[in-house]
């Protein structure tokens, strides 16, 4: 508040101190990231990417949680945004059920989608450690901006061959890193999430280990060097207040270098966070 | 076809009338309609309209086995449409999920939603019928522009109480006759899915008893005096191919008056009809 009111100039007088902290409170913006559950994919260990596959049941089960979490935080979502592929799409229908707001206007989009695995897609991860050495899968996994192996359009993972991004222009050879992942979530975030932010709207966006990543590099300001090691955990709302120009308002109970909060079983999801990073040891 | 040539006027030469065949095939036109698979309401046998109640159990597994039927007819559905009520989403959901087409757009508007019955939501039918006799209850339930009693701003059941109808203007009394229905499906229906699919596309649209009556009555020309009396079976899809005018094109199968056709089997279908006209008696 203190921030924002020396942002807007209005330090001067305490009328104007007091209209500032109203409007500073009344542009508290809330956003709530959800990561799909597992998938059938995160169970048999392999790279996924834009393959789509289905939650798993405990998949469904962990999402319906993340549900009820936010239901008990007193959070009405008014506009959702989730991925084109149907693990991040099932676990926002979940949620808007428990929540009870099915009826809110949702926006599908691929820029939300996980990261394009390039040829890594459908490979069995221990498999590709096996084959190309824990230190290249490592860097394919972990790096900022090295992608994995490019498909062409002949391939089964190459998108032009899916139906639902006909729409959509892409490289005949076709892969992405980190870094490519962020040139087409930061673009859908600024111009089609952060306006209905701006204009008071409590948002969920249901998506990806990596294009939630995106997401949050941007909001807390994350290094690149850092942004690789950071795990988000599957089925874990993770609530940001933001002020008027989208910047988080840190909370309590955040969990470095997060400034949004993590709702659930805090020591839990702590465990889980560590989790993610064994999947290759 | 013959009918597309004449209004084309294509018919001089057989070159151009194999074109204008051509034309009129790349032309044809799919729109599929789901009435809602039973809610815990009709279970209970009280009027509903705009009360938003869920699918009960058996609901569920009939919109799971319509979507089933989509997908074994072949119909791929590019674009969705339905109403703010969590019975008619949940029954699209399904749908989308058998049909492996969950990445669609879904847009919901509340110009879908069933009839508002007025003061007799949630009332018991059968109390209803001892309370103002059968036959006042039948005009209120089957004339065509005899609304029921007015709610008014007071009553719960008004939807200016409701947080998903704030950005729309009700009069301080409100009810709804199938009459005032049409008058709000069929602008959503001109301006919005009709541009969909002359666009080509596969639209799906899930939906109500007297929201479907609405477009089925404008599709099939149907008139005032027999469209309350027409039945559209839950959880049952039914298909229209249109010209490129969008008036029906007739298919063999299909049970009087309407042109489009249901998927499923056609005894145990007409039964159904059958069963809706016996809710009060």
């Amino acid at each position: 508040m203190f921030a924002s009111s020396l942002r807007t100039g209005l330090r001067s007088s305490p009328f104007l101190r007091s209209a500032a902290s109203n409007f500073s409170y009344r542009n508290k913006h809330t956003l709530i990231l959800v990561r799909h559950g597992e998938s059938t994919w995160n169970l048999e260990n392999k790279f996924t990417g834009w393959v789509d596959v289905p939650l798993s049941p405990k998949g469904h089960d962990e999402v319906i949680e993340a549900g009820k979490l936010i239901k008990a935080e007193g959070l009405e979502p008014d506009v959702a945004f989730t991925s084109t592929l149907k693990r991040a799409i099932r676990t926002l229908w979940h949620v808007l059920e428990q929540t009870d707001c099915m009826w809110i206007p949702v926006e599908k989009s691929w820029t939300l989608n996980e990261r394009h695995y390039g040829a890594l897609q459908g490979l069995d991860k221990q498999q590709t450690v096996d084959k190309f050495g824990k230190d290249q899968v490592l860097v394919w996994r972990r790096s900022y901006d090295v992608p994995p192996p490019v498909v062409d359009r002949s391939s089964e993972w190459h998108p032009s061959n899916e139906k639902k991004y006909s729409s959509v222009s892409f490289p005949d050879e076709f892969t992405e890193s980190l870094s490519t992942t962020l040139d087409r979530v930061l673009p859908f975030f600024n111009d089609t999430i952060a306006p209905q932010l701006k204009s008071g709207k409590t948002v969920i966006v249901a998506a990806h280990g990596n294009s939630l990543r995106a997401l949050v590099k941007h909001l807390d300001s994350i290094a690149e060097s850092e942004i690789a090691e950071l795990n988000i955990p599957t089925g874990t709302p993770l609530v940001y207040n933001l002020d008027e120009d989208l910047r988080p308002i840190k909370q309590g109970g955040c969990i470095e270098p997060l400034q949004g909060r993590y709702l659930g079983d805090q020591d839990a999801i702590r465990a889980r966070i560590e989790g993610v990073k064994n999947q290759t040891k």
